[in-house]
């Protein structure tokens, strides 16, 4: 019965204005650059191309995705789908790097200190202080989390736990009733995703990169696993040039 | 307990192509015009200069309220609140007039027709045929709807009958939770709305118009009744200016 499990398409937002300042961002709303937003029109185009057409759509609460997905389904005329946002898709948060320079912190904390934050598993940078100019805690989208499920800081495992919940509740049940379901979103939740999707292991997930505005499709069978091991970008060689460029962030 | 009952905001999308090359538009997905774009942004400001910020939104499937809801939302920075999108909040089927010029249209039929096609309660136009270029028999947004529910052309009447189950449904509900509401949706899905809450006559809703790109607030009691009657435009002197715009459609 594979033909009742519908298509999984992941989507990572486009360059980001801090992508390209290259500050750690996490939870901090920022704005698409230019470049991100035509990456994300690009997206759509693609998805048209392939005749993937999304029957549903579902982002994380950051308006870096929320824009994607809406340029991106402009593209591909398909603006009049269902939409369901979640916390549970946001990035990763970033802790008390939020809104510090990448290069200036690597500078700072060494290489060794400095990949570790940003590729280990299970370390996640400091917690940001409440009264942070780019904590989250007075932000009325998140008000309706009690405090002790609101993160201060991350590591991609605690990325993972957050998130499942929400792939199990409400992407699942979509992709049971055979739908084409694309989900737009962010570096860090993708790679959680992916790491499920795949099974990779918590070592394997650290050399994974996903590359911005490159639509990722994923077949899967009545277990919801990949009979498309990794999954296939609709542009390959676009997303082998965007990988290049994610894993040599900081390095500038 | 009038304090628990939220605030309904309506806002009709900015000016269409359509609008602009004066064409019967109805369910034809036109997209918005550079103007209807800059009225939808515009609008959005005007929310957040009053402080209006809406915790939901409710759109039909039409591009151009979806994309004048995006505009309006990313300039008062809530991309992130939860959407629901129905057809019933779609703009009147213009049957046969769909994609018909609307001066030659007069010109052909009269000015007695033309303005009871446009603004008679209870006639509408003459069905569109299946095959039509203009029809949307075949448009997937639609297909889940059994073909005796989908429309082949509306009067206003029409419009009020398949809109109200949403506004009890879907809208009341948000607003009974104390939410601020946004509808974002067509110059006569929201006469209709605005006829209900105002309880006006079959009559006198023949000479009500409602300009493009301006919010539309209500305060409403307990049994959702305007404690504004009428509601207030968030500028009413632009309100006033596009009404007369309005009125003035198909004549020039």
């Amino acid at each position: 019965m594979d033909d009742v499990t519908g298509t999984l398409v992941l989507l990572r937002h486009g360059e980001s204005e801090w992508n390209k300042a290259n500050l750690f961002t996490g939870w901090v709303d920022v704005s698409l650059s230019e470049k991100g937003r035509a990456e994300a029109t690009r997206g759509g185009e693609l998805l048209a191309a392939e005749g993937l057409l999304p029957d549903v759509l579902h982002t994380s609460l950051l308006k870096r995705a929320i824009t994607t997905a809406e340029l991106a389904l402009a593209a591909a005329d398909r603006q009049w789908i269902p939409v369901t946002r979640s916390w549970r898709l946001n990035e990763r948060h970033y802790g008390a790097l939020q809104g510090k320079d990448k290069a200036a912190t690597l500078a700072e904390y060494g290489e060794e200190q400095f990949m570790t934050w940003r590729r280990s598993y299970a370390t996640p940078p400091p917690p940001i202080a409440a009264d942070d100019e780019y904590s989250q805690d007075a932000d009325p989208r998140y008000a309706f989390l009690p405090p002790e499920a609101r993160p201060a800081t991350e590591c991609l495992a605690d990325v993972v736990v957050r998130m499942l919940p929400y792939w199990y509740d409400a992407i699942v049940p979509d992709l049971r009733s055979g739908k084409t379901v694309l989900v737009t979103a962010h570096g860090n939740s993708l790679r959680a995703l992916v790491k499920h999707l795949d099974g990779m292991g918590d070592d394997e997930v650290v050399g994974l990169n996903i590359p911005t505005g490159v639509p990722l499709r994923y077949d899967l069978d009545d277990d919801l696993v990949p009979t498309n091991p990794g999954g296939r970008y609709l542009d390959p060689e676009a997303a082998a040039e965007a990988i290049k460029a994610v894993a040599a962030q900081g390095k500038k």
